[in-house]
């Protein structure tokens, strides 16, 4: 860990990490201790489970999760790892099974994890002793947040924090529309920088320039804002800044679109039903994020979340997942492709950035530059980052 | 070796390995040291290299073998690496050399590996001293394993338990109708044990348990083998069990197919003409195997052999070989896909469960589980494998 | 580094190396610090990047140099990321750019490195402190060397040795007819050991043997090359051997093509115009090499040229460039097929060999064998690289 301890005390406020942060096998492992194996993970949503026996399963470094619907509605996670040999329980990403019945020599547990039946054993095998490994799961407002630590964190404050935002989107009734998934040569970190400054939105993202006033750093867009968050009060939307630093590090924010843009589109039109209590178009944009994997950016009619999972120092997957209103039908109420293309677009063009960055960390001649004022999140992000890592 | 110490040491009796035995490199190194390096290995059948200079290759870890046969019929393994500036000398898996010529600058050696010229050299190159460095061979019946060790361990139990059982089938006029090769994400061990217990087989195998009665740990067998074996006496052919765990690690077996099936079929009927000794279908099954690498299933008209091969701690390859009859002519006599349809189907069950037990052994929360009274024998090669890498 | 200190220390002279040179991480990082990032590379030609903006890159282990011609036709050399947030900067492997803007929030720099501008810094941000970190850039006759060294060491040797055998070709007026890469399973002194001898010809290059009189060590040419050398002195063609083995590691001579052979081709006869000085066909063949990676081979009407790349211990890349006349057109002057067919099968010859070697040297047998005498500038291959890696 000496590697670790020198990295983090060279650390320059409002200076870009240094190479070993993004580069080092030393790093990573503390990441999944520290972090990833320690604080609420972002797994999925309740409603791509809605029935009894429906499954997810997300697995993180050496650690996987299966996510299930319990005949009463509850859901379970449990370690996916047979407790008599180890197999895999469920070997596919998603899907329905009456049972959590091990494919190898058919261990049959309960879908809250209890060994209900071993075949051929000894008469005295004690099966309460091998019920399948337990994972927390915490369910807000829809989303489903999963830990694997023994003693999770207190999850209160994010709960209260962002669920009013959340609450809006009536997520149990939501249905995912498309889900898409890229694997980047990046480390996670550079993502999650990525999207946390606008600095590089208007040389890169002229769509979303064009959907969002201000995001080129130069237009004015005060006052709009401050008459919208009157709008948006008055409807019952939250509206404001949620900037949680040094705990679980959750933000919450909402802002405007330009005048003339429904939505992330475009051509500013809508291009789905609204969701939950919208009653119109004029909600702006929802940005939540948890802390290391819960990216979500949400308008009046459609959701997009980005789910990032490190892989190795110099590799990540980002799974990205659309969510709209439940009783929409595609081809009637929305089309995959206008609906998509907005983000299709504005993520590749980030992913780009992102293995750029990379790419350029990996030279012996990279060191930390100095960071813009428009970049105040990426240290903030910084600071969440350099405090979990330097939990005991 | 502390790792690996603390490994052994940490054995219990009756319950699967723990998750370093199947994926820590340490693991994997001392097993190339130990056993890999050390004990004979199955590389293949003197009928692949019926004619003078028909070779084979078989690569373990960083050693390599060139098999081939000599003018007079003798079979000579040497180390594939020329002694001038090491290139391979036979760069194909198969083939026919006249002589084994360096390809690179055309050093010649003779099949025995006496190096009869090197062009150029010095007046007072000693060519006596750079033969190709050997590797030592034993036939079984028919069967060629080879030895890395300097010193091989003693063969003679492994040639009178097991010739018995390979002669009735004339491997040296049988021939190789068909070969296929798997590359598995699971550790070799995983292969290893799956073969040695039929836990799953009523779970997993519909086809096999259909033509082995008892496959499924459920149907009575005893009386019908009893019988049988009293056949196959009368007939000349071995039914006695061989178990030697704590020297080399072979063992064989002969017992009863399902009334009705002939062979190893899906239908039951025979698939090729009978081989070697054998007068009639009803010979059952011969279950043949020397630990790590030699696992074959032969019944009267065919021999299905595996080969188990690691390349990481998590990645081996299977090659298979299916032999039948010397004289038996493919269209006339077989048909290829009659042929391997039962294990190619049977197998690709077992690789796909060795997978799903790799990938949840990966699981930090893995830990060894109890044994079922039906997974003896794989506690039998537990105790093998730990004797053997406990080795000086 | 004790593991170098003692492959140094064994090391005997007219053998070839052990194995460790050819396989070890270890011995690769050290040949990385003592060679590659302290020697002069090369990396292209300066007809590659005529015109202002034009630019290439070239990455060697973990360092990336954009080469850029300046307005006034200055050639400059810069570390490939941004001083920023360490984006790379020219994300392609060759293109034209009118600034070296980072595409992640475009700042700015001139082509000769200086930070023009950086949108939205601090307004007591310097940019005289943020420039692109610089590489050392040598032309030598059209031909860009680069240096990643601080103090590079000195090159007038190379310049005044190589510079007459390369005037001769005009290479400022030249231009690229063809590329091709090869991605080798091989080591990348196997690649230098086998252009250093002849041994492996006459079995090997059957064409090649053709157009080169003497190139299977048989064949008397002593009296041709005399005559030709006769010749060659009279037309202004530097026709002496270079062999600089202590120092930089460089290599020039002109030997005679087979009577009748104009050029390197599979019929002798011509396959493009002469190219800068040359008036006839009969100036035979310059070769000429910097190590590690400049590796020349040219006739009178076209020059080939190979740049070795190491990427692993068992694995480099291959960039191979065919140069014609400047003012020769394709399908007019010259036919790709006919061009590139002579190195092309001679090539894969020996990238055949050199994956031969390497996968023999994997072997944990191989060792040092004795070498010909016809191999006395492999020895001297291995006398500057073991210097090389022993300097302090």
């Amino acid at each position: 860990m000496d590697e670790l301890m020198n990295l983090l005390s060279r650390y320059k406020k409002q200076w870009s990490l240094e190479q070993g942060f993004y580069t080092s096998g030393e790093t990573l492992a503390a990441e999944s201790e520290k972090i990833w194996k320690r604080d609420w993970l972002f797994a999925g949503f309740t409603c791509e489970i809605p029935l009894p026996g429906d499954y997810i399963t997300y697995t993180v470094f050496n650690h996987s999760a299966v996510i299930i619907r319990d005949d009463d509605g509850g859901i379970y996670a449990h370690h996916n790892t047979c407790r008599h040999r180890g197999s895999v329980i469920c070997t596919e990403e998603r899907g329905n099974e009456p049972d959590l019945k091990c494919p190898y020599h058919h261990w049959v547990y309960e879908k809250n994890g209890r060994l209900r039946s071993a075949r051929m054993m000894d008469k005295d095998f004690d099966r309460g002793a091998f019920g399948l490994h337990p994972v927390h799961v915490s369910i807000l407002s829809g989303v489903i947040f999963i830990c694997f630590a023994n003693d999770p964190p207190d999850f209160s404050r994010v709960r209260s924090d962002l669920a009013p935002y959340l609450d809006t989107y009536d997520l149990h009734h939501a249905k995912v529309a498309y889900r898409d998934r890229y694997e980047l040569d990046a480390n996670w970190k550079l993502i999650g920088e990525n999207f946390r400054e606008c600095y590089h939105c208007g040389p890169a993202h002229i769509e979303y320039c064009q959907a969002v006033i201000g995001a080129d750093l130069f237009e004015e867009r005060a006052q709009l804002w401050a008459e919208q968050k009157e709008v948006w009060r008055t409807g019952g939307f939250p509206e404001h800044t949620i900037h949680e630093v040094m705990g679980p590090g959750h933000f919450g924010i909402r802002y405007p679109l330009r005048p003339g843009f429904a939505t992330y589109s475009l051509d500013g039109k809508p291009v789905a039903p609204l969701m939950g209590k919208h009653k119109d178009y004029d909600t702006g944009v929802v940005g939540l994020i948890h802390y290391p994997n819960f990216w979500m950016d949400a308008v009046a009619d459609y959701i997009w979340v980005m789910r990032i999972t490190p892989l190795d120092p110099a590799r990540s997957v980002v799974d990205l997942t659309w969510l709209v209103n439940g009783w929409a039908e595609e081809g009637r109420d929305y089309d995959i492709e206008r609906l998509t293309e907005f983000w299709k677009i504005t993520g590749e063009q980030d992913w780009q950035l992102c293995e750029n960055n990379q790419k350029g960390i990996l030279s012996e001649k990279y060191s930390p530059g100095p960071l813009s004022d428009t970049e105040t999140d990426v240290v903030h992000f910084h600071k969440w980052y350099l405090t979990a890592l330097g939990r005991k």
